[in-house]
């Protein structure tokens, strides 16, 4: 196998192997050749420390192009691995917003390092933005725009901008705010409106009066609304006095609302802080997934208790012992299914914690037919497999009650979760297998124990 | 009570009663009062034959503007339940990839149905669309842009744009395309770029070159990746032949990736399809729900056919019975960490169907530590409990080793779907149980068979 066969099979080798060999042309030369996909793969398979000595090597604009490619969590990951001068550097090369948003990943006492390196005027702006929550208004919002106070004429402004046009290039924005002489927002100018008025106009009357605008707190949820029911590009963000202080984008909140998402796939499967990536150290994932674990360890034993107590009745009947398994895991999966539906509603604003007994009288219809069916199915099973019509109904009616318990019991536990102020992603997957296993245990054993005398 | 504080309280009851009574009026003002989330959130409250109702009652415009703010599933659902007339006008409001989006979500019949009632040069645009997988850039691109020839002067764009103001305000496009004269793509001139031109410059000296396009069947992950790469708001859909068809804009490429993460985060919880709202008629939703019980049924069966097979010695040993149900539901969790983490890096492109080695060895350092840590655990509980050592080492050695097989299998299970052409967020959650509880159960219980001559 020559080079380049070995090269086409396996670029993070080659990546690999070129960073540790301090190669900065090969390097260079290497993400070149891969594309930008198979960049982002081959840097997901080196290890922290070897994308920490990538990142010191790189020109910092380069750099900063590959941490946008990346996910925020890994992106964060390695502005934590290299030292405080390359992250200030790779930082500054970053929108304002984005800057915000890994610096807010990161410890306290390092961030506040970076900041100190950092240029001092976007050290300033970044210090702003850290004062909102990272899913608001304030903490999306980017502070690049451009603004001409009422009066200014059409061609005054093209002027301006033809003066400044560098900067305007840069700037990542598609409107032009009007501002009074308190730097309140009075309009909204569209490019295109500029591009066909007419030289003399104020821009006043080229602007839409009294546009959307949001405050600094405004969540990401009452954001996302907006930008499904506006076409625009961005918002202006406002502060407690009317003053335009940002710009919050389309893309930032959609963005933001994937991450979000993807955090709540991951916590309802138990990851914790919902962010793990397989190229972080082992002890790392291992804490994350351990103390998860741990915590539904003990849940589960709380349940074994109901079993415990049964113990004469499971020596009695042992066959009962097949179907305990089966019990809990067909509960649990039935009340996972109503956690995610309530968990996406929630997220699309079609559901609130108060909507209670909405949600019950839903699941109530939806798995009671089901209930009646799966109970009767391994009721017939149970029956048959072991010649005791006893043993039917007993497993058969504890599996049918517990799957309509299990339903109503998931539907509503985001509710109450979000209710409390607790992330409804994280917590309601043991709470509910710790319910359902209780009660599926408790129906089934306390059912045989009244059944028993009975069996022949 | 009075009628003002019932309003206040429950919106949806009024919308609801206003519906029922045909009153279009009461309906316009009550819509109109409620904020947009609180119209999202009043509309998911009624049943569909209402949300059919209204938006049978609403103007087109407004009932179009609705739509958008409502999640597709439901929007795609209210149109099935419109007649074919008011579906038809509803949709002639929506950008053209919306309207395929939504057309897509019906059965073939009804859409070709719609499609006949709807304006004959908008149906043509959409029926071009539907040619197009859903999530590939043919399927997302809206084909509303403004291109224009190569030798065309500034100043002539500029008085073009003029003339066409009002469609051009329309068009939700920032770029203006350069065309050669077969329709090919050479360039891209940006809204700003037109602005700060002299009037006789031809467009293509004030166009980028080489613009970044992409192909009609590229898929949605990697245009995720390019605009994560690069800062446009839109890029050119090229057909096999390199002419421009369609802008695919960043805000639609968000919005698919966001709507794909949602559906893999039910589709893992075991919803079919991915898309519940419990707004959908019971039976709808029931077999959803049921369909994929039915199955876990007969697999939870399965494994526990390993547990009959071992009846003596649960007999024997019943206080084993215990624990059963305690191993099954730590291997089924650890293993659906792992399962989560790889869903999520096979979305963001860290991880492909090849990685199967990687992921194993990532997944044996992180689950071994757990593994030991949690089965020393529960081994201790074990003997301290029952008093009986040996039971101890059956159970905490049953679990260790259960937990890494649990690690590496729910690891591995997506990208082997993937590999497959299977959706890996459905079917990996059934599969990984009725491995892990295989697995768990013979371990436990042919360890206790081995142990239990040796049992005072």
């Amino acid at each position: 196998m020559n080079e380049k066969e070995q090269r086409l099979r396996r670029p993070w080798q080659e990546l690999d192997r070129d960073i540790a060999q301090q190669d900065r042309e090969a390097v260079a030369r290497c993400l070149r050749e891969l594309g930008s996909d198979q960049c982002t793969h081959a840097i997901a398979r080196l290890s922290e420390e070897r994308q920490a000595e990538l990142f010191g090597m790189l020109e910092p604009g380069q750099g900063a192009v590959l941490l946008q490619a990346l996910p925020e969590t890994q992106s964060a990951r390695i502005l934590h691995s290299v030292s405080d001068a390359t992250a200030a550097r790779l930082l500054e090369q970053l929108p304002s917003d984005q800057q915000a948003d890994l610096l807010n990943q990161m410890p306290r006492r390092q961030a506040d390092r970076i900041l100190a390196v950092m240029r001092p005027d976007q050290a300033a702006e970044v210090r702003q933005l850290l004062r909102y929550a990272r899913d608001s208004a304030g903490g999306l919002m980017i502070r690049q725009y451009l603004a001409y106070p009422a009066d200014a004429e059409a061609q005054q402004v093209l002027a301006d901008l033809r003066m400044h046009a560098d900067r305007f290039r840069k700037y990542d924005v598609q409107y032009i705010y009007v501002l009074d002489g308190d730097g309140k927002l009075v309009g909204v100018v569209r490019q295109r409106d500029l591009l066909l008025a007419d030289a003399k106009q104020p821009i006043v009357t080229l602007a839409v009066p009294n546009p959307v605008g949001v405050h600094v707190h405004t969540p990401l949820e009452e954001l996302e609304r907006l930008f499904d029911l506006y076409p625009y590009y961005g918002l202006p963000v406002l502060d407690e006095a009317g003053r335009l202080v940002g710009v919050v984008r389309r893309q930032d909140v959609e963005k933001a609302g994937e991450e979000r998402t993807g955090r709540s796939l991951l916590k309802l499967a138990g990851i914790v802080g919902g962010d793990e990536l397989r190229s972080m150290p082992w002890r790392v994932r291992a804490a994350k997934r351990g103390s998860w674990l741990t915590i539904n360890l003990f849940l589960d034993l709380m349940a074994a208790l109901v079993i415990a107590a049964y113990e004469d009745t499971l020596s009695a009947w042992v066959a009962l012992a097949i179907f305990l398994p089966v019990l809990s895991d067909m509960s649990a999966n039935a009340g996972v299914q109503a956690i995610a539906v309530s968990l996406r509603e929630l997220t699309l604003g079609l559901l609130r914690p108060a909507d209670v007994w909405h949600v019950v009288r839903k699941e109530l219809t939806t798995s009671l037919f089901n209930a009646l069916l799966l109970g009767g199915c391994i009721g017939l099973v149970a029956w048959w497999w072991k010649g005791m019509p006893l043993l039917g109904v007993v497993v058969g009616a504890a599996m049918a009650l517990n799957l309509v318990i299990a339903a109503c019991v998931g539907g509503v536990l985001p509710l109450l979760m979000r209710w409390l102020g607790q992330d409804p992603a994280m917590a309601s997957g043991p709470i509910l297998t710790t319910i359902t296993d209780c009660c599926g245990f408790f129906l089934a054993l306390q059912l045989a124990r009244l059944a028993l005398p009975y069996v022949g």
